[in-house]
């Protein structure tokens, strides 16, 4: 049997998302339970692949099955397609795996021509909403079809309104609709040399043509990469019966969420247009009203929703997002998918669902994306100097956080900005898809027009910016770069300040502080402590650092580098000394001026962990890192040393290094120089024991780790520094203080000879930034260039400095612990690399079996719920 | 049952070479053939690992088992150890389980003291041997044992020479002698405020002590380096009987090989002193007879030897190195092993022996060593230009060669010639082993002293160096550093020139030629090859290495570097135009220059290689290689571009790369510019067009090799341009042409995934260079400052850049060899690293189960001989 690229909504349901799309399987799912769906088929994602196998066509097998679904679709809605006196006609949609919000394109009335509109003038009686559509049809198909500029159109609706001296599309007569009608046919002929198709079968397959295309559009590409979408999936296209909320002052339509995106609130939220198709509500040309007033307007359609809302949300145990149409009285669901939400209300919504009992504690967890307390986590303004400052106006508070920044007026001047390293904000009359990646490197948005599910707002929730819309009485010129808004003008590149939770634009600068984490942040993140298997650790150097992760949960230091102990004020002195030493007894004495300063350091740093365990790597980077180069600086180095500047130079010029990054570093400096690692364990342990006589209630042991090993041997070698050292100073102090000694796994050799370094080391910890910069032979720092033409040339689908490549450097993590276990039972594994904190790497971390991630501060309560949602899906998957 | 740690010769024989050590086991071995063998016993390697794990100590357990060998000996000898009326004397020499000349130290007469000094002189009744035994001991224990300088000895010896007025030791009286131990045994009281031992046992364990700690000296740590030798084998320690070549006229020692270690010619060749011990010959201190000499003196002895020679070589089935005492007539073998020999006697002696029915085609094949190969493919003097001169003096040709460079008269002054990159001549009385490090980096040895067994000599032939001893009326003075041969008087500098197969010296640089190849090569060769199973190509780049590889049987060639014919004149401006391109356009003109300039180049290639395969690498360097770093040269540079010098410096600085190891090189440069890709296509296939048609009778297939992939879309992306490009011009020449496009395997993400990348590779060449690189994470050009340390540390045994690191890089090689054959099992697999010509890598290579090694043209012969050696291990070790 031949594979089957066509289902009717009825053939279909939640299960073949895959197949069909979300928005496909939800349509199937929705007619299942029997919720009032126009009726339609999909054309699945395997035809879209199918497509693009072809040439970018529509084979005519495919071709045939859609017109024998047509056929249907007829019999089941009981109107013929083309046919003037009872005329079918649909929308066509696109529907991925995944929801792509405003990637894609959407034509409504499909099946429209002169008779066919005529047609439906006399059926409906109501010519005024016939040739509305009509001309509504036009537009959409060329703008989707042949990507005609829409201005084109808009101009002339523009000018007819200015003749006819009316505001609103709505006051135009039939006559005059049907005059555009006209107009619009000319305007696509000039573009063309054809005429617009006036048969519904041609009409249709261009638009699941144009569908499948739209797929691989840049913006759709742009989405896919930023979300890390596989260009391999596809999209599936769904044909549905229309129906009209354009039809008369008793037909509307609207967007609604279950609960309140903005704040979590246990609410139907929603927007509507009476005497509208939801093109209307979304772009945000029209000032949407507020649900609740639905009740006073059509009270038994509105109860006949809030009851099809709470069935939805309790069936799909998530907040759901629907789009509905009201055609004469008569309520459709249009589609129904997981709503997008602020971090705040993620939290407070899957938190709600589970005292409620609707879901259980992992189900919230798994509601809470990673992406939202990432965004919980960003800062507010400072309560303090926002006592002085006055708002200079308000709009809808579209998307929550506090944002500031420079004016910007196009995604151009959002990049520039970036690139001298100004944030700022993009400040418009409304956004549009083709914004997306302005936006994404943008602050926040502040537009003219558009309510709460405007499309700047729903990109911005989704992006986790800061987002206000509908600003009363801003007037924005673009072109000119400037605005006003509360008797203020401001320029491109004055700064301003949004309030997304508040809805207030502030004319300058304002100081953004941390949010202060509270509400039901606590109980939710107790959920997922429970749930974790993986230790989460973090990445400080600092007392203040390490405060900050201990407050976000952090159970230990997992990477300090003592380098950065080295390069402050006197620090740097003596750490130049030290590398200028031509004699042993030189760099000891400059060891020595070092010594109670990185002591001092530790013992800060002990102090501030409160017992938990910290993990010390040695020195790390090439010598010539902490010299000067320019020839001032090593002539002034030379003074204070009272050394020939000549000399300075040469040593300086001879530390350069080709590839520095595989140079004379890490623990080959402590073969080279071993009174380094002399010095550094003489501080850590002198701290320990100093601290640990201080604080008798904590069981300390120091985690000593030796980075860029790949033979047991140089383990081997410094350990003995290590140990003899440490040995003697622990015994003296007449403690019995236990320590470890572990190494850094980040050169692949050494994960190749894993059994036996692991003999020799207590822990390991994974340097994923290295190991993937040798794996792939990328350098980090000079990567990004080529990294660049990789993306758009769809070699590489993501960045793999980013989330670990699970292909090849993770085959190397795998083996490592595999062997490490093998070689030493009681090995600790941990991973310290910037991988630590990405969710999709530390699912990886979790399955590889690891001990622990460790991550910068602010990515520890992600990694602990990115670790919770890991062992919850692999629960699952077992079952 | 406790482990054995000293065993008598008549409990070992020739199989336990590991536990006894080659000296041991061979003394063992000739025992059991009822040879005349001084008996003795062994103190196991085993016993040596003992000796550095208790401290460095001998353990009370050995110690008791060494006496009660001596007891043993005691029986079998009839003699007793201290007992002056009829005194066991004994040798004591190290013997590792491989040859070690001159690093270990011998101790000869131990046993003797007062007492027993002057029963032996009654015993044997010539005092004078008793006494001058006595003195050679005092001073090898004291040189051996204790580290004194020897030329406190021997000072004292000169002086009493000088008041005497004699010339040689022999003609010191028995009176001389005992006061000369008299005074000696005060100048051991006087550095060591001890007496000199009188107890013999006390002396025995002292000399095994010393022995051992030999192992771990300098000298015999440098000797193991440069030979790969790992430390933990460690020595064993060989106690014999004494027998004396000093006991007056019918006594005498000597060293003999039984075919002519220098010319290979199958006659017996040796050297003898009589009245004299074993140190006399080596040392160089008296100029020694030629062994046919013997044939006059002592007839019977001469013919019982040169039977014993015969019998060794034939029960070996190797050339002989026997040293021989003969006392008193009787004749004793102290030691055989298999003799070192210059490359040409090394060729010699297997094909003569094979011939001969000694040995079999394969015997003879394991008996030549591939840097015997090595030195055959030395360079001569260029014959012409000899005519004009002449030499200035002559001495012995103690190792073949030519060799020319500058006087230096220290092991300090060849280190500091070498590093201002000046080849030197070492010019000594004589060398020691403490010169052994200079001598390697010299170019070849001229000595005043010492026959063709001197150390200099030995040294010269193991290491291929042109050696020239004992040359005539030669007078050196060293301190001052000059000296004067045939008239004229050189100095340190100056150049001189060295034939060491006539024996010639010349007091001017000569121009050198390479060896024409004759002889037993062809044959040999033909040998080896059809042994061997790995292919054998050649790196070439220019038709001129192209013709010397074939003409050393290279079967084509793995690896043109195409870049390399960028560097000069024109090209590189072209070059530069192509890489300062602003645009795709600009890129296109530059890169059309480069076209047919490329297309000339492989042509000539093609040509040269008569129809052998070539595999040609696309583009590798990181473009800055090919752009002035000067601003004098930028400024020039942009002026015949007619750019602005400031812009033309904006894209060399924004080319720069931190490390470039890792940086946009390789494929990725085609990834970026894939017009590079379809211009090197279209010059490559091109060019084979051409060359195919004027030589039908060639089946030419070019071979397309893509540089540094990481995944295999990366080889898709730039094959797809590869295929484009030639099927379009192959179908145009109307030629059935077919062309393999394959990938270098040097990253290892691609070893990883070699499965993926051989679906879409027709072969794979390692690149074992950069793989080491990225497995280690060192990068090669800056690694060498601190893999010194390495090395002193005991870190690393040998260079991984020179020797492939089986434990590492070697298993990435296994697993991409293993998967990609699992993609596709046709791929053709071979490496075209440096690794290519190293033996011990050559033979990695065949066991992993590659089909082809890619080498330098002079390492061809080498590598064919490594990959035949490879071939024949194999087989054995499966019987």
């Amino acid at each position: 049997m031949s594979k089957k690229f066509v289902y009717l909504f009825n053939e279909t349901d939640g299960t073949m998302r895959n197949l069909v799309g979300g928005k496909g399987a939800n349509l199937g799912q929705m007619t299942k339970l029997g919720l009032p769906i126009p009726q339609g088929f999909t054309v699945t994602t395997e035809a879209c692949t199918q497509f693009y196998q072809d040439g970018e066509k529509i084979s005519a097998s495919i071709e045939k099955e859609i017109f024998k679904n047509v056929k249907e679709l007829e019999k089941i809605s009981g109107k013929r397609f083309g046919d003037p006196s009872n005329p079918l006609l649909v929308s066509v949609r696109s529907g991925a795996r995944v929801s792509m919000p405003g990637m894609m394109d959407t034509i409504l009335n499909l099946g429209l021509n002169d008779e066919v509109a005529e047609g439906l003038a006399k059926a409906t009686g109501n010519p005024q909403f016939a040739y509305d559509s009509y001309r509504r049809f036009i537009q959409m198909y060329s703008d989707v079809v042949l990507g005609f500029d829409k201005s084109k159109f808009e101009r002339l609706i523009d000018e007819m309104k200015h003749e006819r001296r009316i505001q609103l599309d709505s006051e135009f007569t039939a006559e005059d609709l049907k005059l555009m009608v006209k107009m619009f046919k000319q305007i696509y002929f000039e573009n063309t040399n054809s005429e617009f198709p006036v048969d519904p079968k041609e009409q249709l397959l261009g638009a699941v043509s144009a569908v499948f295309r739209s797929w691989e559009n840049p913006r759709a590409d742009y989405y896919r990469k930023m979300n890390g979408i596989p260009s391999e999936w596809g999209t599936a296209v769904n044909v549905q019966e229309m129906v009209y909320g354009n039809m008369g002052p008793t037909s509307g339509t609207g967007v609604a969420f279950s609960r309140n995106p903005a704040t979590g609130e246990n609410k139907v939220f929603g927007e509507y247009l009476m005497n509208a198709q939801g093109e209307d509500v979304v772009a945000g040309t029209r000032t949407p009203e507020h649900l609740d007033t639905l009740a006073n307007v059509l009270p038994k359609v509105h109860k006949e929703f809030i009851d099809i809302m709470k069935f939805l949300e309790t069936h799909y145990k998530d907040m759901q997002d629907v789009e509905f149409t009201i055609e004469n009285e008569k309520l459709y669901i249009l589609q129904t998918r997981s709503g997008k939400r602020t971090a705040h209300a993620a939290l407070q919504i899957a938190v709600d669902m589970a005292h409620e009992g609707l879901i259980t504690e992992e189900d919230a967890i798994m509601l809470v994306g990673t992406e939202h307390l990432d965004n919980l986590l960003h800062p507010t303004f400072d309560q303090e100097e926002l006592k002085h400052i006055k708002p200079i106006g308000t709009g809808l508070p579209a998307s929550p956080g506090a944002a500031t920044g420079v004016v910007a007026f196009s995604v151009d001047q959002v990049v520039d900005f970036h690139k001298q390293g100004l944030p700022s904000i993009l400040v418009r009359l409304e956004t549009s898809p083709e914004d997306i990646e302005g936006m994404h490197l943008s602050e926040g948005f502040l537009t003219a027009r558009g309510g709460m599910t405007s499309h700047a707002a729903v990109v911005a929730r989704g992006m986790g910016k800061t987002c206000v819309t509908s600003a009363h009485n801003i007037f924005i010129n673009e072109e000119m770069g400037y605005f006003e808004l509360g008797g203020k003008k401001l320029v491109k590149g004055d700064w301003i300040a949004l309030d997304g939770t508040l809805g207030n634009v502030y004319g300058e600068k304002v100081k953004t502080v941390p949010v202060k984490i509270s509400g039901y942040f606590e109980e939710f993140m107790g959920w997922v402590d429970n749930h974790r298997r993986l230790g989460v650790r973090t990445n400080a150097d600092t007392p203040a650092d390490a405060k900050q992760a201990l407050a976000f949960g952090a159970e230990g230091i997992g990477l300090v580098r003592t380098e950065h102990m080295f390069f402050e004020g006197t620090r740097i002195k003596a750490m130049r000394e030290m590398i200028l030493a031509r004699t042993g007894a030189q760099r000891r004495t400059a060891l020595d001026k070092l010594l109670p300063i990185q002591q001092q350091d530790f013992e800060n740093l002990i102090v501030a962990m409160e017992g938990h365990p910290i993990t010390v790597r040695y020195l790390d980077p090439p010598l010539h890192e902490f010299l000067p180069t320019s020839m001032a600086d090593i002539k002034e180095l030379a003074e204070e040393l009272k050394l020939n500047p000549e000399e300075v130079n040469a040593i300086v010029t001879s530390l350069h290094e080709f590839n520095p990054m595989m140079g004379h570093r890490g623990v080959r400096l402590s073969i080279s120089y071993p009174e380094i690692a002399e010095m550094q364990t003489t501080a850590l342990i002198n701290a320990y024991i100093k601290v640990q006589k201080a604080h008798p209630e904590w069981n300390l042991v120091p985690e000593i780790m030796i980075p860029l090993i790949g033979d047991v041997k140089e383990l081997q070698y410094v350990k003995k520094v290590v140990v003899e050292t440490a040995d003697r100073l622990i015994s003296k102090s007449g403690l019995d203080m236990k320590y470890q000694v572990g190494t850094m796994m980040e050169i692949p050799r050494a994960c190749f000879l894993a059994d036996d370094v692991a003999k020799e080391a207590d822990f390991f910890s994974f340097g994923t930034n290295d190991l993937t910069q040798m794996t792939y032979g990328f350098s980090r720092d000079d990567a990004a260039g080529f990294l660049k033409d990789y993306q758009d040339k769809r070699i590489f689908e993501s960045d793999p400095f980013q989330t670990i490549d699970q292909e090849g450097v993770g085959r190397l993590v795998k083996m490592a612990v595999e062997l490490g276990r093998k070689g030493n039972k009681d090995l600790h594994i941990g991973i310290c690399g910037e991988h630590g904190g990405d969710p999709l790497s530390v699912e990886f971390f979790h399955k590889a079996g690891l001990d622990y991630v460790s991550c910068s501060p602010y990515r520890v309560p992600i990694a602990r719920l990115a670790a919770a949602q890991a062992a919850i899906k692999e629960k699952r998957s077992k079952k």
